[in-house]
């Protein structure tokens, strides 16, 4: 069965139906950082969002678009990271049951989080199947409806969002680079963008050690992603079917980079800029950092995905 | 002889001196926060300025206010922290030059800062009397004029700027809190509060192991500071005779807060508001958890001093 591709206009009624609820993020820059690598740089900085991420707005827009039964039997999903908190808090405006699935090794930090939005967790082995079958239980058990964390229409829609708002802001980017994990955020971002601003670029940015989404797209298959070996976790996940055929038609290409640029871009931001972002938030820094010449004098938008870190436990 | 005390409109003047040089820098607030300590809180957020620290107002105000034959020998303080920065950068910018004394022991990322904004260092050992009589010597040597960092009439007018802009931000706050060192901002921002809005209260905040301020308020002559013994490494020094003066006059009066206290305020803004700042910039909303029932319901303003911190050394 073809996919149902969201257009420009799916994602400004998510954008009308969310903008309530979800912070308008601002756009930053950094002289010093410009100064360094003779680029104009943006960041639109959804490390402010609610729950610390850009998820809320996809989240957000999900729950939003049950109806009144689907609504009242609330919400799952599987998620160890920010689309959990998300989805969370999402539900818990709309005074509705949100249901978690998360690995049993997930960070302390984010079980915290997924609590104090009140959801119900319910834990499992660390593996796909394990976290795919207890969703399945859940969701018989409770009825609720599934959330996917970006294979999902509504949650592209919201996850695009963040896009206008920022072409909004600095109307005359060049270039827009975002972090690929599932391709929610890069699918959304490329629609938004291309709708606005049709000569604009639109780039993802992955680890090379999690470069399943680069190879995806060059070879015209899904790989799946590989054994985790970066410190960009939000980044783990493969492309589905949905974001993939998204990104094969619309995306100007995919860079991938080193886990010492990431460290480095990481810094980079956290020194000069003040703020703090998660690692997977470094990624499109590291990609400027990497092909400095390429970006020479241009304005480049970068995403920053989100700023929920481990302080106990930083990468540097 | 009686110190000339900076009077509102000399604040005012230094704004209208020093604004297309510095950073207005933005307010920001925490649901989070305001939810955990019943408060509603409005964070001025210095971390975000030229330098990373507030410093940067008051050494462009006294760098801007050099006569032509001053300006050309230059300037000089001894310093191993922001102000160092501050004065370089605002005298760099200026196209003089800048002498800076420093502590053999200062954290390497000061001195980096400071030789990248093309400062002159002479480095002595960590007494103060070295780096007085290191001082003299320098400023024998080029005719450099001493910027004080903080018992000094245009110093004090530059950083009293933070608290007009915060006050024409958010313009019916009950309270405003910063934390006080040698008590510069201190100075400028109880001048510019009370000018601005005559019943608001004022209050200082500084660590317990550095209360030499508390002490000297309180028993109206001046402490020296202690040996340091507080992770808040920007409130070390004491009172100079013109902020004691100020202080003494205006403040409604200084809170002392533990250093757990402090580390959980740094901690809850870190994770809750995804901004890097330096442990001194705590200390305020450390006196916020302290003292919950006091301030509960009110509208206080905090003075966020600076963001720089050593990343590879953090309290946490």
């Amino acid at each position: 069965m073809p996919h149902k591709i969201p257009n420009f206009n799916d994602i400004q009624d998510a954008h009308e139906r969310i903008k309530n609820f979800i912070h308008k993020t601002p756009v930053l820059s950094s002289t010093s950082i410009n100064d360094i690598l003779n680029v104009e740089l943006f960041f639109k900085c959804e490390n402010f969002q609610k729950v610390g991420a850009f998820k809320f707005r996809g989240a957000t827009n999900a729950v939003r678009l049950l109806n009144k039964k689907e609504a009242k039997r609330g919400v799952t999903t599987h998620s160890s990271g920010n689309h959990a908190a998300a989805l969370s808090l999402a539900a818990k405006q709309l005074g509705i049951p949100a249901y978690i699935v998360m690995p049993n090794n997930a960070p302390e930090i984010k079980k915290k989080a997924v609590k104090g939005y009140g959801a119900k967790i319910t834990f499992c082995e660390p593996t796909l199947q394990a976290r795919e079958e207890t969703l399945s239980i859940v969701q018989k058990e409770t009825g609720a409806t599934f959330v996917h964390p970006y294979n999902n229409f509504n949650v592209i829609c919201g996850q695009g969002t963040a896009a206008i708002e920022f072409l909004h802001e600095v109307d005359d980017l060049d270039v827009i680079i975002a972090p690929v994990g599932g391709g929610g955020l890069m699918s959304g971002t490329v629609i938004s963008s291309k709708a606005i601003k049709p000569n604009i670029k639109v780039y993802g940015a992955e680890p090379l050690n999690a470069d399943d989404a680069y190879r995806s797209l060059k070879e015209g298959v899904m790989f799946p992603a590989l054994p985790p070996n970066t410190i960009a976790d939000g980044l783990l996940t493969s492309l589905g079917s949905l974001t993939f055929q998204i990104l094969r038609e619309n995306l100007d290409g995919i860079f991938t980079v080193k886990e010492e640029s990431i460290k480095k871009a990481m810094r980079m931001i956290w020194e000069r800029m003040k703020i703090i972002i998660e690692p997977s938030s470094a990624v499109p820094l590291a990609a400027i950092i990497e092909n400095e010449e390429l970006f020479k004098g241009k304005k480049v938008g970068l995403i920053v995905t989100g700023g929920n870190v481990d302080l106990d436990n930083l990468p540097f």
